[in-house]
């Protein structure tokens, strides 16, 4: 296991995040600490780095050297942004934090940019999109084409800047309003254009976004807390803005989902993916749990490119690789969902991407073991709700949760998790189906010993007759799996046999042929 | 670590648990099959087992075996209870199950009530109680003294009995249940006196009465997931039982925490609680999540007389133990919280059960590590929540969940666990207050390396002054607790200064002095 410290020192914020890690295998956060320094105060006036915002900074650089000294951390890194990058007395801040002895890399606006499409490369199923970043300093925004930063710029336009240069009263008057609105038109109003020329999605990231979006979930009660994948519409974008615009910032900092150290910026920033998304006609955009920080850790952690080669597969593995459970166990019933699956395929009509759902839950079902036998199929899905999981829609994330949460007994319901869009995709009759598949293959594997070998479905009108090859006489398999038809049955509306292909090793008890098993 | 099965034979149900543990220190559940056999069906009609029901049991036997050769259990017991013991046919049923190969202990009436006493000396903190267990085929009484069973008694009035009996339509006729109160005076209408004459805690255990209880929590939106010391009164009992009564066994299979092979008895055992509360002047009684089962683990997992000496402080060191974390740091916020709530008594006022409660809480603060550093601080109060924890009343159990939650950021409030009884004893004060030391303990070693040697406490009218001796500069800690000071001068409406004791080995950076750290 490695760990590597990456440093972000924004222009609003400053934050360590560690990432223990095995290259290219799997990683996790292991602890982070995060300082408001408020480095780009007062830089509009001169672009100077004032001398408190940069006393801040060096005694937040200090915690982290200490921190990695007492932590033992063998890897450290710095990178610092817009804050820094444009001032003029650069030279004289980075000379001051040398003694600190942490390496300092200073993005050039183009680099930012990068880090930011890799980190959506490596957390969403597109190929192309529009990456927006509104930092406190300086906004990005790129275009990623094949997954690559196409082309990407960094304009002088954060949230602490137009809100010093634009903002000045608090709440703003319309006045204020509309000149920052301008000034966005002048400097961003071309790359906009572009944006509004194509249809590719738009992905925000970055602290501000991250805020609003936690907040318009709050006030919705949306039923996911998750914000990576979140779709931010425009007329929530909309209604959130109003609210900031009409408070003062002691009353913003109380709305719930927005930190109180951004309260005085986070209009400037809403104004500014307002006007972003009224002006590129989009509808709303997705927001990005990973940002410019993760974006420098992928360049560790895979070669060059530094590219997943399949996102959710990998975030499917990464969570196992953190809660691992029996290979074997986990094989066999992943096989045996598969084979249901393929088998049933007359009665569901599912296609790949299902079968590749269906997968992913058997691979995780057991992971709620790591935390003790009693309710695992609970832990599971809770497990599952509080790990990062790329590639996968809400739906899809609440999908697993439930065929997790489901694998044992119960019949499962979307309730409050119906709805997350894309019912259209997995709706009741879907959710109930893949559940029976998993929950047999799971009691078909009851003995946890492999012994089912294959086995043959045979649809008729009422019934669907499932007859096993085994290595031994699977007598738990047949008897624990019958007491789930009631699942089965109501998924697919027929009645479930089960028997074991006839061979010579030993008769099926009798008891289990008179049905006696209820 | 070692295993073993133990296989309760119920009249009404079969179930084999199997626990893992190392002997005296740790132990949980890891596996569970459970079996509606109804063994003690028709067996009013001349005490005999039937036909059908002893290959329903035959059956499950069966299956336990096999289930102990896959899985290589090494141990397995099987204690059948009063189905068995009381059948004239016993012999031939033993010797039918004999080729299985399992051992079976067929329990007297007082050993089945000593092993239900057994479960209730090791699950409550009570010295003295009544312990109740409304089985299928009978009920036991018992009387516990110095935890242990000093008179315990099994009369032949089990659900599926009584049922039976005096239950013959669906719903049952008010003379159905008049006559079936009159069989339960002329049987248990004396010992009923006694528990009348005295006022020691009510305790009952069982299927049915958790079914029970659990219905009651999800009509009343109980706010805690959890039946072990959930205290169901009288009042919640009567309108269960009126819904119970007014309902066929249909449609109360279909009442939320009623187990369908349980709604057609359910209202006998339901009415023999609500007769045994009104006859024996009690407004409620004690719900055990511990019962026949683990007083059978409890005589191989403790050496005689098989009783835990502290339960409370089992069951912490019992979830540590699953979920364990470095042993430094946890010591070292036990002692520097320890520390603060000594120093701290004039302004709390609080004893010796807070104080056990708050180094309970630092003894788990971070066991939600075990599953990642993100979100660890709700993923403690998630393992709290779904452990078992033995001796702690609901209220405190919140409490510990509450602490180990909001020990990292945020301000601590009782939301919905309000509600739970004993605001008296943790109320919204004492919550901030105990939040308030674990935090400073937290931060107080924010860099995990034990450099807080001790801590003075200096209370005035308007602040409190902590010096610390710290084996080197403790910058981090400093800078780090500063930031949580909010939470302490909530809690303690006084600032909070923090130095540290003056020394020759440094001096403290100008800038912590000046206070920039917000």
């Amino acid at each position: 296991m490695q760990r590597v410290g990456i440093v972000d020192l924004g222009s609003n914020t400053a934050r360590l995040v560690v990432f223990a890690y095995r290259p290219g295998r799997w990683f996790r956060k292991i602890d982070e600490i995060r300082e408001p320094i408020r480095l780009g105060e007062s830089m509009g006036r001169g672009n100077r780095l004032s001398e408190p915002a940069m006393q801040r900074a060096e005694a937040a650089l200090n915690l982290y050297a200490k921190y990695a000294q007492v932590m033992k951390l063998p890897d450290i890194e710095v990178i610092a942004t817009s804050a820094v990058r444009d001032a003029v007395n650069r030279e004289a801040f980075l000379q001051r934090v040398r003694p600190l002895g942490l390496p300092i890399r200073v993005l050039s606006g183009e680099e930012e940019a990068e880090l930011g499409v890799r980190a959506v490369a490596n957390g969403f199923d597109f190929e192309e999109a529009w990456v927006v970043d509104v930092g406190g300093g300086s906004a990005q925004i790129s275009q990623m084409l094949q997954r690559r930063s196409a082309a990407g710029q960094a304009y002088p336009l954060g949230a602490v800047r137009l809100t010093e240069s634009c903002l000045e009263s608090d709440p703003p008057s319309s006045a204020q309003v509309q000149w920052l609105e301008k000034v966005l038109q002048e400097n961003v109003g071309q790359v906009c254009q572009s944006i509004r020329s194509d249809s590719l999605p738009l992905v925000a990231m970055g602290g501000a976004i991250r805020n609003m979006a936690r907040a318009v979930q709050k006030s919705t009660q949306y039923p996911l807390d998750r914000l990576h994948g979140f779709y931010l519409t425009l007329q929530a974008l909309d209604e959130l803005s109003e609210r900031l615009l009409a408070a003062q910032a002691r009353r913003r900092a109380r709305i719930a989902g927005i930190h109180p150290d951004r309260a005085d910026i986070i209009v400037a920033a809403a104004l500014f993916y307002r006007w972003l998304l009224r002006s590129s006609g989009r509808e709303g955009l997705w927001i990005s749990g990973q940002g410019v920080r993760e974006g420098a850790f992928y360049g560790r952690f895979l070669p060059h490119p530094h590219l997943l080669t399949d996102i959710g597969d990998f975030s499917v593995r990464n969570i196992f690789e953190q809660y691992p459970q029996s290979d074997l166990h986990t094989e066999q019933v992943r096989f045996l969902a598969r084979r249901l699956f393929e088998e049933l395929l007359p009665l569901h009509g599912l296609g790949a991407r299902h079968a590749f759902l269906l997968d992913a839950a058997a691979r995780l079902h057991d992971i709620g073991m790591t935390l003790g036998y009693h309710k695992h199929h609970k832990h599971g899905a809770y497990l599952i709700n509080s790990s990062p999981l790329n590639g996968f829609s809400h739906r899809e994330t609440a999908l697993l949760m439930l065929l997790v949460r489901f694998h044992r007994k119960g019949v499962p319901s979307w309730g409050s998790l119906g709805k997350l869009p894309g019912q259209e995709m997995a709706g009741r009759r879907v959710l109930l189906q893949m559940a029976a598949c998993l929950r047999l293959a799971e009691f078909l594997e009851r003995s946890r010993g492999g012994r089912i070998r294959d086995l043959q479905v045979k649809i008729s009108k009422r019934k669907v007759r499932i007859r096993l090859t085994a290595s031994e006489n699977p007598f738990i398999e047949i008897w624990e799996t019958k007491k789930q038809a009631y699942l089965f049955e109501r998924a697919f509306q027929r009645r479930l046999l089960l028997e074991e292909e006839a061979d010579d090793r030993g008769q099926i008890p009798s008891m289990l042929k008179a049905g006696a098993a209820q």
